[in-house]
């Protein structure tokens, strides 16, 4: 049997997709993480097409960290896509941005996003808040178990 | 001009109640708490009905902390109000809640909870719960700003 996936970290910038694994897997927070890097891969991921066509799609991560610009298809697009479908719709996504923009706030809450957090500028910063995200969301947040 | 209400709880039980506002008050986290004690209180809040017609409904408060267990008017049945109407939908909700039943837990999800918080039993860990759900919700997450 797979390992139950905890995070699905999709960031297309490879130093922010570094330091956030290593935060995450400070302290044991998170051990099993799938680090994708546009918005169709983790599309496929989630629906186990194309290269992930073997996976178990019956047991949902319970987190998906989503970066809001993605190559190939955007997060809005993504998130769109997951808070449409009514089994995907229970995974608690986080979006994880630069962007301060009210817009782009104001369609995430519209879409159904559970969470927008602005990326710190500062490393430190950085990665104290993804450590918090991911105590909150693993720790102490209930997800639906299936 | 009335100052922004940070936080929304609905809570009947007046012992987690008063734990809950003096853990969300220290270290400043978040001065103005609204305390309401059944679920057609807080739609009557939402909304400026009854007791708070008075109110300005076009600013909407940054969390609502919600138990499922409410007098009059249940917790799922005011969260499915909220994430059916379009403008109140943007406010993060939190349930916080003694049941850990699976059925709950997809109901709450289903119908587009944010987060879902299990009350810690005893007291110590119950305020830090608390003041973490509020350092979270307060101090990292964006919210749509109107």
């Amino acid at each position: 049997m797979e390992n139950e996936v905890e995070i699905v970290l999709v960031e297309d910038n490879p130093n922010d997709m570094e330091l956030a694994l290593r935060a995450l897997k400070k302290n044991n927070i998170a051990n099993n993480i799938i680090a994708l890097e546009d918005g169709e891969q983790a599309l496929d991921y989630l629906y186990g097409r194309g290269e992930f066509a073997d996976r178990n799609t019956t047991v949902n991560p319970r987190l998906i960290l989503l970066d809001l610009k993605l190559p190939k298809m955007d997060g809005l697009e993504v998130l769109k896509v997951i808070k449409s479908d009514p089994e995907k719709k229970m995974i608690p996504v986080v979006m994880l941005t630069s962007s301060k923009e009210e817009c782009d706030v104001v369609e995430c809450y519209r879409l159904g996003v559970n969470s927008y957090i602005v990326k710190p500028v500062d490393f430190d910063s950085f990665v104290k808040s993804i450590h918090k995200i991911g105590f909150y969301w693993l720790l102490m947040n209930e997800h639906p178990k299936r």
